[in-house]
């Protein structure tokens, strides 16, 4: 594995894989607060059923699953399931020095195959569809950890 | 972005945010864990329910959820949608070699904004409190991605 | 801490650790979808109740929590709750230029803590036996995160 040169080519298409996917991975997250404020519900604790500014008519049945906020945290259960261990394993992936062409097409695949995951989660299309795109991803997570592996054991 | 130099302030600044974070989070597996020993319940799996030297008296209530219990699985889930990406981004940020008292704010204002986030839920203050704090360290997040990201694009 | 260098046998150890530890989650993944195809069951989406070629009966029962997919993602979120930690922790703790013998004892000892840990899991052994092995694996996490801290911390 060659030292870590964050001028490169090679790292930078890491670095803009990576933050993608973060930015991506936190929109999750504020798109599970726009729904929640759009329903005025699918809240998850007790106290969210105080009288506040923001919730001045409480009602326990703010606090039943909502199905459109339900799908956005499964899709961030998705991401969790997958995103932290792309993160490490692209970051070591570009330290054992690939070509840069092979580095892009796995990183920036994966960063496409997540979003096509998104789209088609998001608008609920068939499972077929969904696994697809989610399996590319996996593919490519599986590719990058075993060369990172093999490099490590000198192969 | 410069190298890696572990030796400096910069690093050592995320070296201390990422530790603190990490052991946080490893904290909440804990709490989990007291938390389901003072209550005697809040389990979740089958096996959980057969006698033993620490149960000695199984009873199915034990798989109930408990909102003690419950609780802290919620922070640690909220954890988990920020932290990993945190980890990852707080990294790249820093290779990016900002001013070090930039890099002390934002880092350690994360995990000030997680800490106070962590008080609120724990003690059940009102929603609008725990989303403050957490939109706090969501915004330090999505700067450092995006900063991270328009230096990897050349800007 | 010292300056990485992907080639020396620290930073290898490392690697090894984290691939390992990212391919055994990413299986967690594949074993669920294996599960659920079994089951032809434990779906969440409703959409997954839509007639396909892979659906061709559909059947709303198959949204249903199955204990056998459910125990798989149990123990995926349990690796959540522990894996992207160490993965963070175990890098800077090899930053730290520790001596290659205890940073492979505590590396692999996390590792082999989380592959037995998963054996209890997955064959649903006492809730003791798979204490024990999570709290190995989580004192590791630990001792290395202080590490790294005081490393930072300069002592």
């Amino acid at each position: 594995m060659e030292n870590i040169d964050p001028h490169s080519a090679l790292f930078a298409t890491y670095a803009i894989a990576a933050t993608l996917m973060i930015l991506k991975a936190v929109g999750m997250s504020w798109l599970t607060v726009v729904r929640m404020m759009q329903a005025n519900g699918g809240f998850r604790s007790p106290e969210d059923l105080k009288k506040t500014l923001l919730n001045p008519r409480p009602d326990p049945a703010q606090l039943s699953p909502n199905e459109r906020v339900e799908r956005i945290r499964r899709i961030q259960l998705n991401d969790l399931e997958s995103l932290p261990y792309f993160l490490v394993a692209g970051f070591l992936y570009v330290l054992t020095a690939p070509p840069l062409i092979l580095a892009q097409g796995l990183l920036y695949g994966y960063v496409a195959s997540r979003l096509l995951h998104f789209a088609a989660y998001f608008t609920g299309q068939i499972h077929e569809v969904r696994a697809a795109f989610w399996s590319i991803g996996s593919l490519i997570l599986i590719f990058m950890a075993v060369r990172v592996l093999m490099a490590a054991l000198g192969y």
